[in-house]
């Protein structure tokens, strides 16, 4: 859902975007690879990418992409990083997005991290995507002028849906849970934050029956 | 041969070192895993992890990569970022490094980059090492301290020789061509930097005949 307000985001703000799927191993991939695809058709996104960083998968340490670490149920009181955090995920994905961004010509690269009300992950927080950038400004030539753009990230979930039905987002093709690819399991961090964004905002949840 | 040399450096400096291999897609992949495994060997590293990270070669714009692109004859002397410029190369391979090393509990990641007797490639400046080091603090957990080591990176290859030798380093395992994997071209730029570098240290390259 945050992928998905983002790009509306970006479409929003004048850019032609063009769509990055990252497979890292999680156990929803494949479901997250179809609403990929969903909403890239939904926006007429021609160009696509799907990157395989699942050596993540190998190295481990998290429930999301570790079969051996069960998903917990969701505890959004607690402030310690919870066994969801892929360690440095989103560098990972900011590097594979900068090496064809770089390419393209690509000038912003949109990503739809949430710092406040989440789950407390630190490659979420906008000083890492500040420092993130100034690595890009030192480490690609000298023409490449690449920003990280993250609309959400001082959003509430409240505020990413009403903000998704402002822009006209597809939120019906969206997934957010961590543990199901068929039914949100409803239990898990990610399906109670969501739960609790369209609950605030007094919509229904089209991905709910 | 700069990462036998920093691996040397490591061991040197009191670190029980592990060993990452990068397959990006480079033409000399399979060589250089052979290099790898026997330099590990020479130092009995147990710990070895293999990452594949070639969407950098689905990516392109490198003569590295591409096998459409030509591995140009050397130009020391260019002064433009040359077409074996992998983009962002560096960053993927922290990236994955520094989620490897959170895990482990790894306190330092050792890598050979050379800033000035060297092709040129901005991921190879210590500034952007030091950008880099600055997105590992942000971007892991607060407890995570991973520094970004570089002995290398103000050496000329003439004293990278020299170091791997004073330090019993098993330079005749190691590959520097772009472009063979069996008899190095001796015509790219990785030939002629190594060529010059053995050739001002008055010392006969082990892997030439």
């Amino acid at each position: 859902m945050d992928s998905c307000v983002t790009a509306a985001a970006a479409i929003k703000d004048g850019y032609q975007p063009v769509f990055l799927h990252i497979n890292y191993g999680q156990r929803t991939e494949s479901r997250e690879l179809t609403a990929f695809n969903e909403i890239a058709d939904y926006y007429q996104v021609e160009r696509k990418l799907v990157v395989d960083i699942s050596h993540l998968a190998d190295i481990g340490a998290s429930c999301l992409t570790d079969e051996n670490i069960e998903v917990p149920a969701a505890d959004l009181e607690n402030e310690d990083i919870p066994i969801s955090y892929v360690p440095f995920r989103n560098a990972n994905i900011l590097s594979a997005a900068v090496s064809w961004a770089e390419v393209i010509g690509a000038e912003a690269i949109y990503f739809g991290a949430v710092e406040d009300d989440s789950s407390g992950y630190p490659d979420c927080r906008r000083s890492f995507f500040d420092a993130f950038e100034r690595a890009i400004d030192r480490g690609t030539k000298p023409r490449t002028k690449i920003k990280i753009i993250t609309p959400l990230i001082n959003l509430s979930k409240k505020e990413i849906v009403e903000k998704g039905i402002a822009l006209n987002a597809p939120l019906h093709f969206t997934w957010s849970c961590y543990k199901n690819e068929d039914v949100p399991c409803g239990e898990c961090d990610s399906c109670a934050l969501r739960a609790r964004g369209f609950d605030q905002a007094g919509v229904r949840d089209p991905i709910i029956n």
